[in-house]
């Protein structure tokens, strides 16, 4: 696909972020079942379920842009959940492995954080207004998750993980 | 390699960001010829510049740690360069490419905050001070190369790209 001009460029984005959140979604449960801190699988459940309806809002705007709704391979999405299952696979069981899926879920958000903050921006600079907030409402709950995560990590996470010998 | 304590964590997560930072230094002078805006020229050859001192300053790290100075593939970041290479050449040359650019290095940003922002934490709860110290430098290099970035694509490229007919 070639992008020519700043709509096009707004579509190819929402491609690549649309794969990337169904990458998330086929990747997310198995971790969680790695997860042993019940205040860190409760907060990855919750984004879990918080994902699916940033899936829903995104094929709001392909429908309001008149486009298919259909994804494009992330290439980046792939790289972070490959590094981040390695790491998990090499970490011992429990708090070690729980940081470990903190700092692999961070990656992730903040891939999501750049990438909602750019299609927000060309939609905005489109004059599309509903598909602008539409995806601030999704950068935010990004900004939220990514917060949350470092909550957990700082107060009960790595506190337990230093612990262990 | 096996993590089983937060300190194997730390040096593991070092490892992968020393990488990630050797790629980095690989890919962006292509990404720089391919510039076309001034402004946005001079940042990416600026933030080259620092990303330089950035791995001087994680082998200074590494010698703290008493650790031999030696990366390990960063699945995550090959992905998000070699996406943001793809999405390069799939882009019209001009300010549709420099804002594709700037998507591309911002997503190879949020990369590096969400990975700085977990060592500089260990190390803070190893009490290993002036290893936190240095990451925070970077850190805070890093989130003001972003918001220079996102400055840049509010004020002028993507004004530009978006009057591409």
């Amino acid at each position: 696909m070639q992008v020519e001009n700043l709509r096009e460029l707004l579509i190819a984005e929402i491609r690549d972020i649309y794969d990337a959140e169904e990458q998330i979604v086929d990747e997310l449960p198995d971790i969680i079942d790695k997860v042993q801190s019940p205040q860190l699988k409760s907060a990855l459940q919750m984004h879990l379920e918080e994902t699916r309806g940033q899936i829903l809002r995104l094929e709001q705007v392909f429908n309001k842009l008149g486009e298919e709704v259909e994804g494009e391979t992330c290439a980046g999405m792939k790289g972070i959940l490959k590094e981040g299952s390695d790491a998990i696979d090499d970490a011992e069981k429990g708090d070690v492995r729980d940081a470990v899926i903190i700092a692999a879920c961070q990656k992730v958000e903040h891939y999501e954080i750049a990438s909602y903050g750019c299609v927000r921006t060309y939609a905005k600079q489109l004059g599309l207004n509903d598909v602008a907030q539409l995806l601030q409402q999704t950068l935010d709950e990004e900004g939220n998750a990514d917060k949350k995560l470092t909550t957990i990590a700082e107060q009960t996470v790595n506190v337990q993980a230093k612990k262990v010998a």
